[in-house]
């Protein structure tokens, strides 16, 4: 254990970390567990539990025993990549924690934990009213975070932060700015084009839940999903949850129908899930043996999703496999697949959504949280302020909240901030697939050929293997040769949706 | 919260204990999930959670804070019975940790865990020579515990007490010796008796698993288990797992053939996890709030399969439910069914033993535990003295080890000491069943009309809802009016299989 650590300090606080490190894994179970298999009464302890945890995980990090070997090892000299790397997470984390007191993360725990089950409840039943109480708190207890956290230009950055290391909201703005109105354009263009389809016959069509999961099962089996350290379930919102190198664990959704939405949940999970499986296991159980940041988590998932899901090669290699679960298909080409894969079209659900339309659904969320934090939103309009933002972006309005503003699970979690990292992801996917079609070759070819073992080697050299070894951008910059740049993602939609739509 | 704890120092040391029972409710969800979803590779970083979580647990209790709290707490005047309860629960487990040191403990954790994963794979094998070396090194830990918590008389009354409080080795000889005699009588009688047959048809029928699953769903309704509760998942040997009063988990297995394997194992777990649920929810999150012994736990499980899922009234009455998951049983009469669920025969699996055959599996543990604590017996030489015991007390031969020596779990687990518990609750039950008839009328009409309300409402005021309030010896004494008494079994024995073999 720990054999590509050297220096005597590192090796001390790693040995002391374990303990800090096993919380967190416990937590992580604690945490799959409530979104697939907990009975429903059980969140009236598990909420205390959650808070607890949380708290003591808090303790360890900042114990003077604990935070002097850090101090010490930030003064040791001629540290290896993966040693300075423990350092700056470590750094980064506890202070973090200096600044937000033990009582206001347990509270913000034990809201959460409440409050992701209230979510849930609510968003099935499309009731606004009832989430709204915790959703006020939350966004509270948000401001709050801000204040304890500080911030130089916008209370918003302390957020972002969190999620990806020195993002700013200035940045986000200006990203926006850029891409904002080319896909608004390029939308306008694709709507009134010819071939312009606002239905499918296939989001209608029914498929069997046994045969849909038993699909699920062999498109991770065809991507060499490894079982022996994984599992894929059942929860409302598909997610990943890695507990360690050597457990993690992805779902996904059965609706009963437009089986896309649950095939495609699973192969962006997959993307999540190989980073978290191909980090380096000499990281092992370390401050470093997880993946770097959001945005970088989420260019793995939409390359999978988008580059390769969505991709024609793709859709033809494996039509024959759908068909075998999916009887409908008989009546349908490969080339409908396809389409069907990549409509285009303004529609309610964020998760859903297609490339072109997708950043404005996190323009409207990024504007309501940037709102919230500049206390201009409060949530008694949250739904109408939603709805007109739909209206003004997209140019549709939800007819109920559960497809609006109830949608999402992220803000019953208290993870303001955090979807910006969404577009971070969707671009930099684009960008890290035209470097793999430089290196290894057309991406295309290498999915007819079911190459996949070489994309997940040049992924796993080129991001998985280092875990958070370097801060985001640096590592983006290793990888890529240089930094991110939206211009990548233009081009890929114009390229790939000009020929779908016959622009 | 705590409402029915009134006294200051009991209220602080409460609520410094919801760190430690966070840490164990986590650990307890950590075990279940090891056996029942987790992949097979997540033992790697597991076995390390396992080991950091128990000395972390270890240490809050040893922690001068708390252990001063609960020196004041024990010095109070006029304690009601749940605050001494709590200061009784406390005092016995600060004492058994601070005779186990932290490594030791780490150490136990971090065999046990993996060879938990062994013990599963060699039993599937039935290769010995697998589990061996894990074995070893348990018993030898074993040994060590039990000098280190020391004893009076004979090393393996150390281990007892950790299960049964206060049991001596002495008393298990004794129990044994009343009963063994007895026992191999009568089940010499059966056997020479006109009826007996070593062999059953249904044994070998083979059930449809999905069927056999809605099956035990069927008989969990019928008991009126709390979903909302609980759940019931498929573990190689089954078990119960209660994390709180509000999440408390069964899993049975399904081999495929002789299905009162796996309904019986349901009820079982059933009667466990209905202690469990039953606690007064005022105790959550206390230390007393779980069962107070694991004899008194298994007399609950032991009530529901021997007195209630054995009975003839319930076999009568279900009969039609059971025919409706299991066509076979249209070949069969409700009287047939009674007969399968109890033949008495001497067999290799104790799990799976008769109520007459039973206590000797427990004899022949027993026997070996105490050998391996006087260092007379070592693992070498395990499998041929397991069979000679199995020849010497039941008259036959397990034709290999999975279904001999690697057939129970408990070793791979470290819970030497455990097994005799086993007999205590099985007598318990029988005695239940005596003092239940007196206060609530005859069983048989309470199975019959389905009355598991007034059977739960009845156990849950004289057992359950008191959780570990008052100890073991107390609660039956106060239960049943006097002290546990083998006549109990004895009698029941007798009277229900010479009516069966007509003897």
């Amino acid at each position: 254990m720990f054999e590509v650590f050297e220096n005597k300090t590192i090796k001390e606080i790693l040995n002391k970390y374990l303990d800090i490190w096993s919380i967190g894994y416990a937590s992580g179970l604690l945490g799959w567990d409530s979104e697939t298999y907990m009975p429903k009464e059980s969140i009236k302890e598990r909420s205390i539990v959650f808070g607890r945890l949380a708290v003591l995980r808090q303790k360890m990090m900042l114990s003077s025993e604990f935070k002097d070997l850090v101090k010490k090892g930030e003064k040791e000299q001629n540290l290896n990549d993966y040693e300075a790397g423990v350092i700056r997470v470590l750094k980064r984390e506890i202070e973090r924690f200096e600044k937000l007191p033990p009582e206001f993360i347990e509270e913000m725990e034990r809201v959460t934990s409440k409050a992701r089950v209230v979510w849930r409840e609510a968003k099935a039943k499309s009731d606004y009213n009832m989430f709204k109480p915790y959703l006020g708190k939350i966004f509270e207890l948000s401001r709050k975070a801000a204040e304890y956290l500080g911030y130089e230009e916008h209370p918003y950055d302390a957020l972002l932060d969190l999620y990806e290391e020195g993002l700013k909201t200035r940045e986000v703005d200006s990203m926006f700015k850029e891409l904002g109105p080319q896909l608004r354009d390029f939308l306008k263009k694709i709507i009134e084009s010819q071939n312009y389809s606002a239905t499918h016959p296939l989001e209608e069509t029914q498929y069997d839940i046994e045969k849909m999961k038993a699909l699920n099962t062999e498109i991770l089996k065809l991507f060499k999903f490894p079982f022996e350290r994984g599992r894929i379930d059942v929860s409302a919102h598909p997610f990943t949850s890695g507990f360690g190198v050597y457990d993690v664990r992805i779902t996904t959704r059965y609706e009963g129908k437009d089986f896309r939405r649950s095939l495609l949940a699973v192969i962006h999970e997959f993307g999540h899930a190989l980073y978290e499986l191909q980090i380096d296991e000499k990281l092992m159980a370390t401050p470093i043996a997880g993946g770097v940041s959001l945005g970088v988590h989420e260019s793995q998932s939409r390359f999978w999703e988008n580059m390769i899901g969505r991709s024609k090669a793709f859709t033809e290699t494996n039509f024959e496999l759908f068909k075998k679960y999916l009887d409908f298909l008989k009546d349908y080409t490969p080339d409908d697949v396809y389409r069907y894969f990549n409509i285009v079209k303004p529609d309610f659900i964020r998760v859903e959504a297609d490339e072109v339309t997708y950043n404005q659904h996190i323009l409207i969320r990024f504007e309501i949280e940037k709102g919230v934090m500049e206390e201009k939103i409060n949530v008694d309009e949250l739904p109408q302020i939603w709805n007109s933002l739909m209206e003004k972006y997209l140019g549709i309005t939800p007819p109920n909240d559960a497809l609006g503003v109830l949608q999402d699970i992220h803000w019953s979690m208290g993870s303001t901030g955090y979807f910006p990292t969404y577009s971070i992801g969707t671009i930099l996917a684009t960008q890290i697939a035209v470097k793999l079609e430089k290196e290894l070759g057309n991406l295309s070819e290498l999915i007819t050929e079911k190459k996949y073992d070489e994309i997940k080697s040049w992924l796993k050299e080129k991001f998985h293997r280092w875990g958070s070894t370097y801060p985001p951008k640096e590592l983006i910059k290793r990888a890529l040769g240089e930094e991110m740049n939206p211009k990548y993602f233009i081009e890929h939609l114009k390229r790939k949706y000009s020929e779908i739509y016959s622009l």
